[in-house]
């Protein structure tokens, strides 16, 4: 307990290394919660996007456009427009890849029963294809992510392959899945704070709720909670989820 | 031991839930090769495939064409040509989206250790968005998952959007990713070969060897394992690695 709050500590005091240096606007409250719970540490996250990407490696295969070797002629993580696309396109020399790449988390936790809350919290939220990791020194890691996406090739070595109407159709359809990935992580969000006032109230002691909660969490009566409408519902009395994809299958056999 | 033994007789001898009705010819020996561990069992398997997908509710919004509300036009485990897409979207009614859908398995396993071993297998072999679930009542699940996908609409209310040419253009970007896919499809099953191979002779007396092994496997030499390219490499020696997604982050941070 005391190596992962040291580590914790040195982590969260460290310098941000994404490209951008921050954390997203849409997720900032999500990270600080979880944060200031001392069994979680978040490590990395992204909100939502939607880029332009080309590959940047003459003679690699535009279409394996990898985190490694391509470059961004355009990131939004809100609704973008037919000219943000368009305009970006006119800078593209190879082959340009349009994609929505949805919320994902990652969650160092400091016991696996940690990461377990916090994976049924994901599951019940919509995020389908989360899933821990323990790796061989002891690490646990809990990643939130989601199966929704978009991957559409849009020019060939310079050359545009759509239309611009294309474009504007496409780039409404990725707004929609910007919007529902919105909705995803504030249900999240929600879940997570309804589970763990819930997990708090059921199993402390005054003396422990005292001990447990960190300045950032304000102590709340215990009251019932809300049935809204997106918002999860607990998960105690359902089967536990088997982890779902798209494509599903059932016993050794295929979803086709 | 018994209870995952006797739920694995069980489930092995239901009937084959899914659409098509048996296991990918691709993936056969793979799961035979998991199935012949007491340790594992496979609950859901899909090779891979290309497959152009329509929203089958009216007013559903099409392109959240979900497995529960959507038709399949077409389907292919294997390369598909531009004509059977062409083909395919002539019965378009709606909105059709072509997919390029990955490798993905499902493994129930005995205990965490075997989850953490079978994970670490599927990350060597490149599938990054693999995960482990551990449920409430203690059952644990390995999904392998890979992060390359291909998700494209092409059809708005029955019209094609697209021309013929994108199409080709398409299918040749998508059977290139099917190519990759079957590669680390063959990656993963040499991978898993040796690394029971290695955990074997590394743990057993003779005598727990020949307990262990059950008739599906076959006893080898030791011998050193061959660094061929595209073959895993052991990660005995590798730092933990963390679960990597595109997009990837660091910190509290955003990778953008």
């Amino acid at each position: 307990m005391a190596a992962f709050r040291r580590w914790k500590e040195q982590r969260l005091a460290r310098a941000d290394g994404s490209r951008k240096g921050s954390v997203d606007q849409a997720i900032a409250e999500l990270v600080q919660l979880l944060n200031g719970h001392e069994r979680f540490c978040t490590t990395s996250s992204c909100a939502g996007r939607l880029l332009l990407a080309q590959a940047s490696v003459p003679g690699i295969s535009g279409y394996e456009v990898q985190k490694q070797n391509c470059s961004w002629l355009m990131v939004s993580h809100q609704a973008c427009t037919k000219e943000d696309v368009m305009t970006a396109l006119q800078k593209a020399t190879g082959d340009a890849v349009f994609k929505f790449e949805p919320f994902i988390l990652h969650v160092q936790c400091q016991e696996l029963q940690d990461a377990q809350f916090l994976h049924s919290v994901a599951i019940d939220s919509g995020f389908r294809n989360s899933g821990i990791t323990v790796g061989r020194r002891g690490k646990i890691m809990m990643a939130v992510r989601s199966t929704h996406c978009l991957e559409v090739p849009l020019s060939h070595m310079g050359e545009l392959m759509v239309t611009e109407e294309y474009v504007d159709f496409l780039v409404q359809i990725a707004n929609r899945k910007m919007e529902e990935n919105i909705k995803r992580i504030d249900r999240f969000f929600s879940c997570l704070q309804l589970a763990l006032k819930t997990e708090l109230s059921m199993h402390s002691s005054p003396l422990e709720m005292i001990q447990k909660t960190h300045p950032v969490y304000t102590q709340r009566r215990k009251r019932k909670p809300d049935k809204e409408p997106g918002i999860c519902t607990s998960s105690d009395n359902k089967e536990e989820s088997e982890t779902e994809d798209d494509p599903e299958t059932n016993l050794n056999g295929l979803f086709c």
